[in-house]
């Protein structure tokens, strides 16, 4: 077990009010369709629509507006093929300073893309684990930049917690909160804000079953690794952090796991019903209601909508 | 050329009143990547995001609530396997009255689905447009429901004229409006709005190259048929109507005809983006715009996003 100290309420809102002029305090929307499908009245909070396309922004911005000024002379560095990539990248260009992303070789051009148009250098490696954190490791001996983690890392943790906060803010009397769960960084926050400011929220996260290391570490009471996880929700595909872990374990109300084919379900209903995009992993929390519907019954649902960066083959 | 009189400023607000309960006043939104790419400001009006996903819920509302108590007993009556069938079928039952909608056979099932869901009557005939205006006739002899035509009708225009004004009403400093032009329903609605709350607001027309028969009627200054439409913007195939193409000439800047890549390249930007799902036809003015950029080089363009009923194919 780490040892670390949490942020408090105070810490939450105070990098609240730090990165808000770098990310968009995002809509909150409902379906009456979708709620009589539920038997509850869910509350989305449109995070696909925050920039970047993902709740990354928030953690990344923190992360940087924290480091000290000597260490943002050198920049940041992270390895990633996903939205942290894109998330740091960006959080850097509005803080002036370099970012330095390690990506596989086999990462797709989109997102390649994505990380270049915000000005951040990518390094390419192997399409391995160990390649990734050598060729990190090597990059940060080399320029002195600071390793974001993308999950496992309490700055950022403190990033990600205030889209719970916003929501929390924005939807009167909610019962419930339920996020998806892949490395632990958003549900770890957002436990964190729903325990400090209503005690009687409860909190669900919803994980892939074929990446629920997250469901099997609450059981065992350890934390297990993401064995060949394979899922359509590319986002929930790594491990569940150690800190993560530490601080979900004994908060949490439940993980419920659900079938690609329920993601799926739930991803067509948000795109129908709703007219935005999500990506897969964004559709697990629903996914998860409509499984578990005694559950929620009658409840005020908030779910966390964590990204919409998916190629939808047009 | 038909009589009519047109509905003033005064006409449009009143509908926009009634109708108010009925459909959401929809948000407008941007995106600096899309400006940056376009060389202009872009202020999306979002009917995708309206009441059955299209802006046909304005005009539908609109013509229920102007019936007579007499006609509203028989009910209303049209064919369409768009979105104007799904509007009605809805305004008809917020009003508690009959709606009989004559559909293709051939319909896609989920057509039907929310035509039913809204507690529509299915009509099925041949998908002809002989048959669906014979099997109309017999409907409406039998049952004495009042037509609705989808757009070649002066209340549905009024209705569709509420969009224009609500997008003026909530972005300051507008120089352009631009939609896209099918049957012309909501063309002819903006541009009255347009001309009586700002005269120097300029309004264009997007039109898909396989169904430019508005182009076409605009340069022989006389009405064309719709011959053999092909284009993946399937809610634009229809034939311009009669009053609005009286009402669109010597009103529109101009009409830009756009190819069906450049209307699937606009639409992939617009899900890729602003990650909002629009159908096919909703991009056609991003692309009439892209198209020709010296023509809105650093105005402030408004355009409606017309609906989102789209099969992704998730």
């Amino acid at each position: 077990m780490p040892t670390f100290s949490l942020p408090s309420l105070e810490n939450i809102r105070e990098a609240h009010t730090a990165i808000q002029p770098f990310i968009h305090r995002t809509p909150v929307m409902s379906s009456s369709a979708i709620n009589i499908m539920a038997g509850c009245s869910i509350f989305f909070k449109c995070e696909n629509l925050q920039k970047v396309g993902a709740f990354k922004a928030r953690g990344a911005a923190n992360a940087v507006r924290k480091l000290s000024d000597s260490q943002k002379l050198k920049g940041v560095a992270t390895h990633s093929s996903g939205n942290h990539a894109a998330a740091l990248a960006r959080a850097a260009q509005v803080a002036g300073i370099p970012a330095y992303i390690v990506m596989p070789k086999t990462a797709p051009e989109i997102k390649k893309a994505a990380v270049a148009s915000y000005g951040g250098e990518i390094i390419e490696c192997e399409p391995t684990q160990q390649a990734r954190e050598e060729m990190l490791g090597k990059v940060v001996e080399k320029t002195g930049a600071t390793f974001i983690h993308p999950y496992d890392f309490m700055d950022v943790i403190e990033g990600q917690a205030t889209a719970a906060l916003e929501l929390i803010e924005d939807v009167e009397g909610l019962d419930v909160i339920i996020t998806p769960v892949g490395g632990g960084g958003l549900l770890a926050g957002t436990l964190l804000t729903a325990g400090y400011m209503n005690p009687s929220l409860e909190v669900y996260a919803g994980e892939p079953q074929g990446a629920d290391d997250a469901f099997r570490s609450l059981q065992t009471g350890e934390r297990q690794p993401s064995l060949k996880p394979n899922t359509i929700a590319d986002g929930l595909l790594t491990s569940l952090g150690e800190i993560n872990f530490a601080i979900i374990q004994g908060r949490i109300k439940e993980i419920i796991t659900v079938s690609d084919e329920e993601i799926k379900a739930a991803m067509k209903l948000i795109l129908e019903r709703m007219k935005i995009v999500i990506e897969p992993s964004s559709a697990v929390p629903l996914a998860a209601i409509l499984k578990e519907k005694e559950t929620f019954a009658g409840k005020n649902v908030g779910v966390i909508l964590t990204g919409g960066n998916v190629d939808l083959g047009i």
